[in-house]
């Protein structure tokens, strides 16, 4: 299998670190967005929405969205709960991670690492840090009652949720604000066979 | 079971929909958003995240996230697919959904139709047409090749879709642009027991 993917994207990370966690092979082909990688024809047709991480199957087969594909390649292990209720809980987290995360922290996070903060988007990154907080705020209720954010294990919603979050400052974000996302952060990169960003 | 929702919110109506169509004995309970029902302590208590629809199990267990009920509570019919390729690929759209959909329909009909189109929000608006006609582009691609947007056979993808889509004119989007997804709207709406929403 395939992985259409930039290795500093936080949603292109997801993939990477649960193809380690789980000992998965693959293949990474390096796409760069900003010199508009996903917007060839060949792109374009492995994925009409232009976007990565796109998982391409040894029959040709595509998938896109990075939590869709973290679904997809972790059923039947550890980190995808069976339990009917649990499994549905990792997909809020999940859904919540693309909703109420993502658009803030990780945009705040490109407008000021791969744009340098340009005038005209001071503005959107400043009204970012607000929905941002808001997130992590979420996130800290929930850390401080269970040790993973889906419950008492890790699993690809703790995945989804630390990608961008471990590279939060590099938004703007300050989480010693934060101490339980802080001890969470740790227990995640502890993992046997975690693998950083990059 | 207990639904807390809004009537006239498309991410409350998808609940309602597939309880429809699936014959589920559900309890509604009207929450208010505008007028602050999602940050009322007792609210907060069941969702932190603030936002509906919210599921509340008989068991006293909650559940956010609209898609992530509807998978919960689509498991083992045929709205949704058991073979984990097709199981993801429902994902796919539904995370497409929620990041590439929804952010700009939903909420250029939410700052028309509820708003009343404020002068302060007039830019944001016009800016929510592009990103929005970008979504619709890529379902009708998807629409032209299969009659419904996951393949061959209606899923909750489509009752995620068709969410916002079928009242995406309230958010000034014409429709006439895109006939395979005018003709998927008729497929959805002429289901057995398909309910509108409101």
């Amino acid at each position: 299998m395939i992985i259409y993917g930039d290795a500093q994207s936080g949603n292109c990370y997801k993939i990477k670190l649960l193809a380690s966690l789980l000992d998965i092979d693959y293949a990474w082909k390096e796409v760069d967005i900003l010199s508009g990688g996903t917007h060839t024809a060949e792109f374009l047709a492995r994925n009409p929405n232009g976007k990565i991480p796109l998982l391409e199957l040894d029959d040709g087969r595509c998938l896109a969205e990075s939590n869709a594909i973290l679904n997809y390649l972790a059923r039947g292990t550890p980190l995808l709960p069976t339990d009917p209720y649990e499994g549905a809980l990792v997909l809020q987290w999940q859904f919540f991670e693309q909703y109420s995360h993502e658009p803030y922290i990780a945009v705040a996070r490109f407008i000021n690492k791969y744009l340098g903060m340009p005038e005209e988007r001071r503005d959107e990154y400043h009204a970012k840090q607000v929905g941002g907080h808001r997130a992590l705020a979420v996130m800290e209720v929930q850390l401080r009652d269970t040790p993973f954010i889906a419950g008492q294990a890790i699993t690809i919603a703790d995945i989804s949720l630390y990608a961008y979050t471990h590279v939060a400052h590099e938004g703007g974000f300050d989480l010693s604000a934060y101490p339980a996302i802080v001890d969470w952060l740790g227990r995640v990169s502890s993992q046997p066979r975690h693998v950083p960003m990059g």
